[in-house]
């Protein structure tokens, strides 16, 4: 998805320049330094229960995807919410919300080393997990855990209708896996997992009805049909059969959702407060947060990151710990010692970078909530 | 820096598809599962010797910098084999180097934020650091920080002689700020620290002549002068009047230093261990890698990552955990359940995405290395 970043302007609550913001940016500094990653309390609220009216609203039930936020703290915020379970990507964030308590979670994605390793089979035995799978060889490894576990695991079979990542291609591989499913006495069929593009709900529709017609002969339904991504809110309930939806980033938000029109400058709750640290050149300056803070990925956008402040400086370019920053259309330019904040251009990776959020309401910090999932890489 | 790939041959020990390293992965998967960050022992400590020579002949000291391992394993082991002591980014990363025992460390960048926290004071209370700054705001922050933790702190000045990131731009800045140090009983000049590109180093023999003969007029001089970074190597004693070199990336090695041609296949340490999860169309793949294991970071090079048995196949994009494959020039391809090894572009960033390496020996796990300085940002 190639987005381009549209207007957005900066008069908004988060861009206010008050007092107390300049207070909660000395709080921040004193208390942890900079760069330091904050999340505000209020907007996540705000964001959680909009998705959830959504879903509502659609009558689709909210299931959603933790590798934005990795913490049990806002999982658990969202199921008071409404969620019906939780989206995770890897075994190993399982773990981490299974041990915070959490039973109902699908894991997205074919894991084929995670069975291996026995890790899944480990985890299945303490909890019924839904996998997802698009071919035989993973089917397999999931049987093998199963028996291991000694209980039966429930399959997504993951389709592919335009993102051409994971996902059978066509209605009639997605039969045959189901097939395979059904004979194999240590799997259970449980649904079908899409992520459309934006605008390939129709043929998404199509490919879905010739599953479903196919299962129909086999004497097989879909339990689960899931959707995904935080721009596709735009079409929940546009897939007829659709039972429940999966999204991630709009817990906080980024400049990517603001460029794909899907969130405002309001609705951004992750901000990295970061000091400029440099002004060797009258139209440049350097932040010290660079690709190892805010990460490399532009999300097909230009320059890294919204700069609250000045929505006219650029961030053009990162090396590990630094920002370069280019001024020449910024008036006033930040001094050297400002502390401004940064909205990511990719929400879910910055956060995958720390091992804690600060986490802030009305401009006070209020808690430090750990990224227990980071670095969950299996 | 701009710098494409180079025709970089396959047939080297890394890409030996032996039944050694069959055993390994296996050994890997069963432990570990995948994605997995594997670093061969024997390769670093010929990697850390190097290093070592190549300072030792050209008669300059050894101060690696840690970014790359941030890990005080490794950090010993430079010291051991020569190095006069080390070189951090962060604060965090000194704190954890001075903890394991480490106490000749260079900073080597403007600290504001980890002044105003007063971790700056907290740590130079404990050790007699070495920090770097480009302008007065940082060299107050320093005197504040010396004043709090009662001990004068050395300061190098950084200068800019191309890059333009953090340094001053001109001899006469460097010799102001040099001044304004002198004036400072908290302060104390301890030399000057230079990032020369391949092709300024003439310009910085320049700045560095000028700067010393203003110093000298002032009655002082550099004790330290410092140059950075792995390609720069081929340079080192080129610029008179250096005492010290800062290398990171040359501990492991990457991609991108195959394609700067500073490295071969051979001098790579570290490889992720990844396994081809799907195979949903016949002339494309996925791993179980995205860009929360290898990041984002192409450092200038067409596509993310070097695939050790499948040179031909090409990593064109990365979602968060999803390498995408292009197999379309690639024969054999690879089929799914295959763990294959990359080579990422960038060892840096993909080095700081993990708690821990695992760390092989003749294609025997020896270890797991804790990565005990990621995800210190301040």
């Amino acid at each position: 998805m190639d987005i381009r970043m549209t207007g957005i302007q900066p008069n908004h609550k988060n861009s206010s320049m008050s007092a107390d913001s300049d207070s909660l940016k000395q709080s921040v500094v004193e208390k942890f330094g900079t760069p330091c990653t904050v999340v505000d309390l209020d907007i996540v609220e705000n964001n959680i229960a909009n998705a959830q009216q959504r879903c509502n609203d659609a009558g689709i039930a909210n299931r959603p995807h933790i590798k934005t936020h990795k913490s049990p703290f806002f999982a658990n915020q969202q199921l008071q919410a409404g969620a019906v379970g939780i989206t995770c990507q890897k075994l190993g964030e399982a773990e981490v919300m299974f041990n915070a308590g959490i039973t109902d979670i699908v894991i997205a994605t074919n894991l084929i080393g995670a069975a291996r390793s026995g890790k899944l089979a480990a985890l299945q035995q303490q909890v019924a997990l839904k996998v997802c799978a698009d071919n035989q060889v993973t089917l397999t490894e999931y049987a093998k855990a199963a028996c291991q576990a000694e209980r039966t695991i429930d399959v997504l079979i993951e389709c592919d209708t335009g993102q051409k990542r994971a996902g059978v291609e066509t209605p009639g591989q997605a039969r045959e896996l189901a097939e395979i499913i059904d004979s194999n006495p240590w799997l259970d069929f449980a649904g079908l997992l899409f992520y459309p593009l934006l605008d390939t709900w129709p043929q998404t529709q199509a490919f879905f009805d010739e599953v479903s017609a196919g299962l129909s002969k086999l004497g097989m339904s879909a339990g689960i049909v899931s959707t995904g991504g935080t721009p596709n809110f735009v079409n929940l309930g546009n897939l007829q059969g659709a039972t429940e939806h999966r999204a991630g980033t709009c817990i906080f938000n980024d400049r990517m959702m603001m460029a794909a029109g899907v969130a405002t400058l309001d609705d951004c709750a992750l901000q990295v407060f970061t000091t400029v640290v440099s002004r060797a050149g009258a139209e440049r300056g350097i932040l010290d947060a660079g690709s190892k803070t805010l990460t490399s990925d532009q999300g097909g956008l230009d320059g890294f990151g919204y700069i609250v402040e000045h929505p006219d400086a650029k961030i053009i370019k990162f090396s590990e710990e630094h920002g370069f920053l280019d001024l020449s259309r910024c008036q006033p330019k930040p001094g050297i010692g400002d502390v401004v904040r940064v909205i990511p251009n990719h929400v879910c990776v910055a956060v995958n970078m720390v091992d804690n959020l600060v986490a802030v309401r009305n401009n006070e910090i209020v808690d430090v909530i750990p990224v227990a999932a980071r670095g969950k890489l299996v």
